[in-house]
């Protein structure tokens, strides 16, 4: 498997979706298509999609919408060449009434022709801008899932999508916050600047050893806990819409398109059906 | 006149919309509600809305989506306390069947309860952040309208919405053209960077001095012309779709909202329905 990894980790983006759609490929993208913005997914039928397209711009720091397909259409065009979502993802979730049913590595027997995807920017983004600043993330460093929680921030209502803000946390040395806020707003489409640091009870955090999805995480004397609005954010919202069907992306295996992680618009030039 | 423009002036964004509603204000918005983010609108049936929001999410340097109603509902409550769509705008064009059918001043009796509006960033914003880093904007001490041309630069479509992207043109001292890039691509909400600068021709302008809306601007032996993406771009797509209702807001009457000019999301905070 890291032979493969490593094999991969040289390859463009396009490429790797092409290892991905042949089976070649089914696990994490992390460090994946250098440079290039990789993305939440979510997929579920035409009559949802306007009020998630409004939850998603109302919400613009958990949810930052970087691409929307045609209903029915699977190519994703905006994002890359060739952008087939139904196969260019590592591994989907599939929910039916809310509830996770089960995770698969191609929907294209799933595919229906009221299907709209959509595509949301996540944190690799910053992550990336950040170590390049000289800052250490321990949960890259030491190989875990960031902490995630469940925040007592509402986001605001969109038709059935409703819930809780999901944020995830990274120590930052109380010295450079002013640099971390600085650096990670300039990422509108990667979550953007941070929604809290300091006292996690602010926002409704507990017990900061215990976080809701991924893997606790060390605050040092000399760091704050800074928290990021979070991608799983839509997805919770999602299951408490219990929408008949819906299929993800499973958290960290993401679509890798062809726009460059730092480009102003989410769109590749001579974009078209 | 004047009179009312001075004395309006000096209203907070609030107080300037009650004024609107009442009746007492008709006139441009430029220079008022200091401050804060002015929208461009387009009211449409529910059934071209997912397209629209497609448009918009797959141009975001012509049409910036900053807020969008829920279905029939006429408050625009992420963009202020108490937004009326159907008042608030000092002035509105009706258009149908894609052909401009007349202007009025409250669409109150027109409103549908599937009507969707959509609010979109103006260049005012970058105009404003321009003004405060000392560029001397023409059209602006002139009194005057900025350019605007067809290019030959095309939108990506999304279901019957298409066409050229329309840019407006300023004309700015050689030695500061890295500036004026660097400053506006900070205000995405407000157009971004610019969309191209130098030879007119090379984005399909002929002649520089007739420009398709607004008024001629000198461009001096030291100055290069910059085109921004314009948010007349939208409106010749509503047009072109040739939707039975559309209404927009008439061009310099915006909305003005209670969103902070660099606000970095257009969202104000505890909004909800």
């Amino acid at each position: 498997m890291q032979d493969i990894y490593e094999d991969i980790l040289r390859l463009a983006a396009g490429k790797i979706r092409q290892r991905i759609r042949a089976g070649d490929y089914a696990s994490h993208t992390a460090g994946l298509g250098k440079g290039k913005l990789q993305a939440n997914i979510a997929v579920m039928p035409e009559r949802y999609a306007l009020d998630f397209m409004r939850f998603c711009q109302r919400n613009p720091k958990p949810c930052p919408l970087v691409g929307v397909s045609d209903s029915g259409n699977p190519n994703m065009f905006t994002l890359g060449q060739d952008v087939d979502i139904r196969t260019d993802v590592p591994s989907y979730f599939l929910y039916e009434h809310g509830t996770f049913s089960r995770e698969i590595h191609d929907i294209t027997t799933l595919w229906q022709s009221d299907f709209v995807a959509f595509a949301l920017g996540c944190s690799f983004t910053f992550e990336h801008a950040l170590m390049r600043a000289g800052f250490s993330l321990w949960h890259i460093e030491n190989d875990k899932t960031v902490p995630m929680f469940r925040s007592n921030i509402e986001t605001v209502a969109a038709g059935p999508f409703s819930g809780p803000m999901v944020v995830s946390m990274r120590a930052i040395n109380k010295s450079r916050i002013q640099e971390v806020i600085a650096i990670s707003r300039k990422f509108p489409l990667a979550h953007g600047a941070p929604v809290h640091w300091g006292d996690p009870s602010e926002i409704g955090i507990k017990n900061i050893d215990t976080p809701d999805w991924g893997d606790a995480s060390p605050v040092t004397d000399d760091q704050v806990p800074v928290f990021w609005a979070c991608g799983v954010t839509p997805q919770v919202a999602i299951e408490q819409a219990r929408l008949p069907i819906c299929i993800t992306h499973k958290p960290g295996y993401m679509l890798i398109t062809d726009v460059d992680d730092d480009a102003e618009i989410p769109v590749i030039a001579h974009s078209n059906s």
